[in-house]
């Protein structure tokens, strides 16, 4: 057990119905106009925008619309939206959606009260400050409605990277499961692949650690696999979509790194380099390298893989549990090479580099070099 | 899963030698004085008293020292304390020892802003404003140090009452297993019976909910089963001292009880008048009353036993996971029946009496009226 700080001061309020409370909690905030961010069209078509835009009214709450935010958010729109912050004076931001708007809004947070361009944020500077972050979750995966993180693509460098602050938790995070029923197959399936990502980096990765993390990653893993196994077959089970809404969010809260040590994320560190350069879903893009990963990590590192075999898939041995993970992938119709995501194996030294750039950055860089990272990808292909 | 709210906002800072941040995080805080809460001996022996009032000095932190505080803290101590935080203007309370120093700490922290006697805030009336608490944990056991709840003996009426309120979460709990060593056996074993207690109440009870916290309880009670087998033997065991103090701290924290309904805490229901009647300690009396509460649980609800005997004992059938906690119990030499405490049987009736008033306030009172109980701690003997 190793020493921790824990301090996840985000106030959940998780139910059916749940986003009709945003106008009075952000009015007993304080806030009296915001900036709402929004994604493209499900928001507006599901006609959750403008009852959004109704309880803010009813709450004599200020709303400038602020639409648009891609999957994968770019920096040039996050830096539009700080533009529009500054210039309109909003006092908090609303995003409503999944985990890119999620971000971009928490970008445009700590931009409106910075003097100094967003994407020093990215690649060092920690922000001190940023304006109240709400949001209201209509997509279940990334975490980031419970978590100081941020992730931001500068589509003019290629690169995808994160900002991390105390200063960025939500200050109330709405989740109504419901919001999640018209969430496409491929992206529900992709927001299970992401969830499980999210845990086991650690649990593959750390020095050492109580056991009890283990075991909370390992029901979180399970959750995932159960109630994804339902909600692909049934979109609107009410159930399995709350397990899960609720085991995405505490898969990147903090709680499963409390104790640990020495943890790393190469998974979303290559990641993060195909889906900057291919714009693929961030998901997609793990489910592809994950298996690789395990295959190169396992070699010199088969303990924690011989737990994980028999604890998630009662199987025994190394290698069986990876299989056993693609096979779920492919279940999914998630992608596990990269010639199923259209990416050229001729690429892979390009990924590998800019890879190793983001790898650098996160301390990792002599662990995973660039042959290292190649040598990964050839194996996803 | 049902609908919940989540805001723990505690900041946990968690390690070897941990306590000497506390000046600077008061100092941080904007406390310039503080009344300094403990209880009788050991605070002072281990010299952590004297190097507490170091740190506090250091940062130019004034302490208004305030002992005494005995296990299951009684009111007419906790009103002196108000009574001294008023009259020296305090601006904080460190609370430094177990739950029972933390619990008069929050009473303490309520009164000093409160016009009213404190007792009110225990019998139905909610605080809204306490002195911020900060606290340094000496024996993990009650939760104490990551949540809203303060539990009080009133010594007149012999009435043992919770207080609950987001006013009275700690602003920051400072977890240094080391402080633990010298925690004698007994305590060290009822510590283990508390956390096992705190989990397994809503485990039991619930009318349901998700799969999940299912798993993040019985990961809890592995945890606590598998790190009390070591530290009972080597005290000093920093890994197995650590991994239970951070289990005990996440089996009360809120989380275990997330997404679950129609709960109850029949069993600390009625160990609290075990423990306000005959002052043994809490963890003692949990582990009389719950195997016989299991007992007649059971016959109506035999579903979550079943997992409970498979899940964490590995055994079959219903009876065969409560004989094989209750041999958990004598293994730490915790009393398993009201004879072993020297509680006489012919008190029976009058306990049951005492519990059920409990229970009425609780809500229970129905589902356990003065018969029932009676016959729960007949099962007892």
């Amino acid at each position: 057990m190793f020493d921790f700080e824990f301090h996840n001061p985000t106030r959940v309020i998780f139910g059916r119905g749940k986003e009709s409370v945003i106008g009075a909690e952000l009015r007993q905030g304080g806030a009296s106009k915001v900036l709402l961010v929004y994604g493209s069209g499900s928001t507006k078509r599901t006609g959750l925008l403008d009852r959004v835009l109704g309880y803010l009214s009813e709450n004599s709450i200020q709303a400038v619309q602020f639409g648009g935010v891609v999957s994968n958010p770019v920096l040039s729109h996050a830096r539009r939206g700080v533009e529009i912050a500054k210039n309109e004076k909003v006092d908090a931001v609303l995003a409503v959606g999944g985990g890119s708007v999620l971000d971009e809004g928490k970008a445009i947070a700590v931009g409106a009260l910075a003097s100094d361009d967003i994407w020093g944020y990215y690649t060092g500077k920690v922000p001190e400050a940023a304006l109240p972050i709400y949001a209201i979750l209509t997509l279940a995966a990334t975490g980031s409605e419970m978590n100081g993180t941020s992730v931001m693509t500068n589509e003019e460098t290629k690169q995808k990277y994160p900002m991390k602050s105390s200063a960025i938790y939500p200050t109330v995070s709405i989740l109504n499961p419901e919001l999640t029923y018209t969430v496409p197959p491929d992206y529900s399936a992709y927001a299970a692949v992401d969830a499980v990502a999210h845990v086991i980096e650690g649990y593959f990765t750390k020095d050492g650690g109580p056991v009890l993390q283990d075991r909370f990653v390992e029901s979180i893993i399970k959750a995932v696999m159960e109630t994804s196994r339902i909600f692909m077959e049934e979109p609107d089970n009410y159930d399995a979509r709350a397990e899960f809404m609720w085991a995405a969010t505490l898969a990147l809260n903090g709680l499963t790194l409390t104790g640990v040590k020495g943890f790393s994320f190469p998974n979303h560190m290559i990641e993060h380099s195909l889906s900057a350069i291919y714009n693929i879903a961030h998901g997609a893009g793990l489910s592809i390298v994950i298996p690789a990963w395990m295959k190169w990590y396992s070699r010199s590192h088969p303990r924690q893989f011989e737990r994980f075999s028999q604890e998630i898939f009662g199987v025994s041995g190394v290698g069986a549990g990876i299989e056993a993970l693609e096979s779920w992938y492919r279940g999914l119709h998630a992608p596990v090479r990269l010639g199923d995501a259209d990416i050229p194996a001729a690429d892979i030294d390009m990924i590998a580099a800019n890879a190793h750039d983001t790898g650098v950055r996160w301390g990792i860089g002599d662990e995973y070099p660039v042959s290292a990272i190649a040598e990964i990808l050839s194996l996803a292909t």
